[in-house]
């Protein structure tokens, strides 16, 4: 194997690709990227869970493969100057990796023995706009479970309905929906769930772009084509919540709230909060204003946020961190906070009804002491 | 104790003072600030080792002292918003911090159980520009031994004769000085060793300001006073290298060469060393041309950096990381390499000779298979 080409190219291949590459195996072949030299250059990552798969434009002088250890590829380009690089193979796998004065020899390995990516046919394909799938992800992603013993809810849900699609994420305390028009569409009526951690590589690849990313559904498999790059994944097997019926339909209160505010002050009455005096926030809904109030063995925080709206006086007790995690992701300056009882879940839109998201938070009990 | 003050003033002392407080201890005090409001407000961290007493204008309704531990009371300050800040305390050390419409309450302790800073009389002092002081510290405190076996080389000497200020620091393997005329003094000679810990502060505090700082020899402590700041620290007691006997005077090679493409040649070849891979780098000086080679089990590197005057071919080898640090400290576009054999210190110094630095490297010893 021999190619040539531009730095730049070949150092955006191999990071994006190195993000599908096992960070530490048995099996070095996993450590490493398989580089492919054909009718073009691939780079592909595959820890066995997500595969990355980057193409790009070289100059191929004589086809064949090899398998570098990522890090130590990843380094070596990086560090290199801004001019052509040039890789070449001899037999016994030993790789040259040269470009202006710099010359680096080291050992790669055979490619036969990289594991091959699962192939996805193309039949059953979503088109949806790059910047779009970025923003469902990001706006729903940091709410998929983390608990391996429910794995279904370790992704999240896809689900389309003639040419909306709506993605969910939940975990036992909380759940975050988006929901966004496509581009078009091979299939009618389809929903899959997808690893949070697959989805979280498909944000980071995803630009603000209005071209279309190509989602293709298989029987076990998902893959995600954008631009230049093929991520794949496994499919999660299992029964989704029935996030319909959790979702509360009607309430008792709603006010408004300006978002920064309302992170600030949460942040504030947090900052007595640690993962050795855990507590909730006390939140109490009046006329026109939110009190927030916390009590640890550290102290006391009290904090006021104004709101629109009045909540009769209603109190009831968050996670901090939930209540945080939904305001940052929530893609609005305003949102309307939607409550009924102490104890029953608390709904978070936009106000502006342009914006499809929705969070549920699930409150804690608040003792008489507390917060 | 009762005042109030802006939120940046008090900020500003917190962060700086916080910086001596001691990260973890048994006696709680010592992970705290104290707070002292009198003729002004002051606030001190001391681990015992380096105390900083920062001073800030406040406006004080009852005179008093507390102590609150730093990490809290700095999160609290950071989140408030841009306002006035009011801290009260209560018999029992109960003390309310509030700003706006967040209050927090917490419990404070008894400023009779913090330790007193040593008192360093201000009778011999240096005075010497902020900017040079900073200067001098960045440039010599990374070669300051980190051995607590010879706990003398643990700092840097300080050197004073007639109105030039020497600063060194020196490990096993390394040295780097550096020399700047002082603005006024009310010694002649004197030298002592202030810890790298603590100078490390002092650069930290120091801005590029043309204001005076004072240094305060005391018998047993130094003092800095920077702008509002105050720093105190033991003096490092024991014999320090005869450092001028160590210097070759001579040498039979002398090159010059760019410091960034130098770092850049050498940062290459060092991506196939690791603290496993440990090996130093060949360094062949020729005419108008340097080469490095590393040999590791990874591989092999080797790379060409364009050098002025002629090495004769002399090969030696260095610890990648000392050169770096070298390089990187010295304040020149272009430097100069002073070498006699394979196995004699290196010397760099400024090929401008306004600037006035030097550092000293060990060579280290190559194997013929090495390199």
């Amino acid at each position: 194997m021999k190619f040539s080409c531009e730095k730049s190219f070949l150092m955006s291949a191999v990071n994006t690709s190195s993000r599908a590459a096992a960070s530490k195996s048995a099996v070095p072949a996993l450590e490493g990227l398989l580089i492919e030299a054909y009718d073009m250059v691939t780079v592909t990552g595959y820890d066995l869970k997500t595969g990355i798969r980057s193409s790009l434009s070289a100059d191929i002088e004589q086809q064949g493969s090899i398998v570098i250890n990522a890090r130590l590829l990843g380094d070596i380009i990086r560090k290199m100057p801004e001019d052509v690089i040039t890789i070449s193979v001899n037999e016994g796998y030993m790789t040259t990796i040269s470009c202006g004065m710099s010359v680096f020899s080291i050992m790669g390995m055979n490619a036969a023995d990289y594991p091959e990516l699962p192939n996805v046919d193309s039949l059953n394909s979503i088109f949806i706009k790059e910047k779009d799938i970025k923003a469902m992800i990001a706006e729903t992603n940091f709410a998929v479970s983390n608990n391996e013993a429910r794995p279904i809810h370790t992704g999240a849900l896809f689900e389309l309905n003639s040419d909306i699609l709506t993605v969910v994420a939940v975990d036992g305390y909380r759940l975050a929906l988006r929901r966004e028009r496509i581009s078009k569409s091979e299939v009618g009526e389809i929903s899959f769930v997808v690893p949070g951690s697959a989805l979280a590589e498909v944000e980071r690849i995803s630009s603000d772009s209005d071209n279309d990313v190509k989602i293709s559904v298989g029987a076990k498999h998902i893959m995600f084509t954008i631009d230049q790059n093929v991520l794949v994944s496994r499919r999660l097997e299992g029964e989704f919540l029935n996030y319909k019926n959790s979702i509360p339909q009607t309430s008792k209160y709603s006010v408004e709230v300006n978002k920064k505010a309302l992170m600030d002050a949460v942040e504030r009455v947090s900052l007595i909060i640690s993962d050795r005096f855990k507590s909730p926030v006390r939140c109490c809904f009046k006329e026109n204003e939110l009190t927030l109030t916390t009590n640890t063995t550290l102290g006391t925080a009290y904090d006021v946020c104004p709101v629109s709206g009045d909540g009769e006086g209603l109190e009831i007790g968050f996670n901090n961190r939930y209540m945080l995690d939904a305001l940052k992701a929530a893609p609005a300056d305003n949102v309307r906070i939607q409550l009924s009882t102490g104890i029953a879940p608390c709904v978070i839109v936009p106000t502006d009804a342009n914006k499809n998201f929705l969070y549920m938070i699930l409150p804690v009990r608040l003792r008489s002491n507390e917060g």
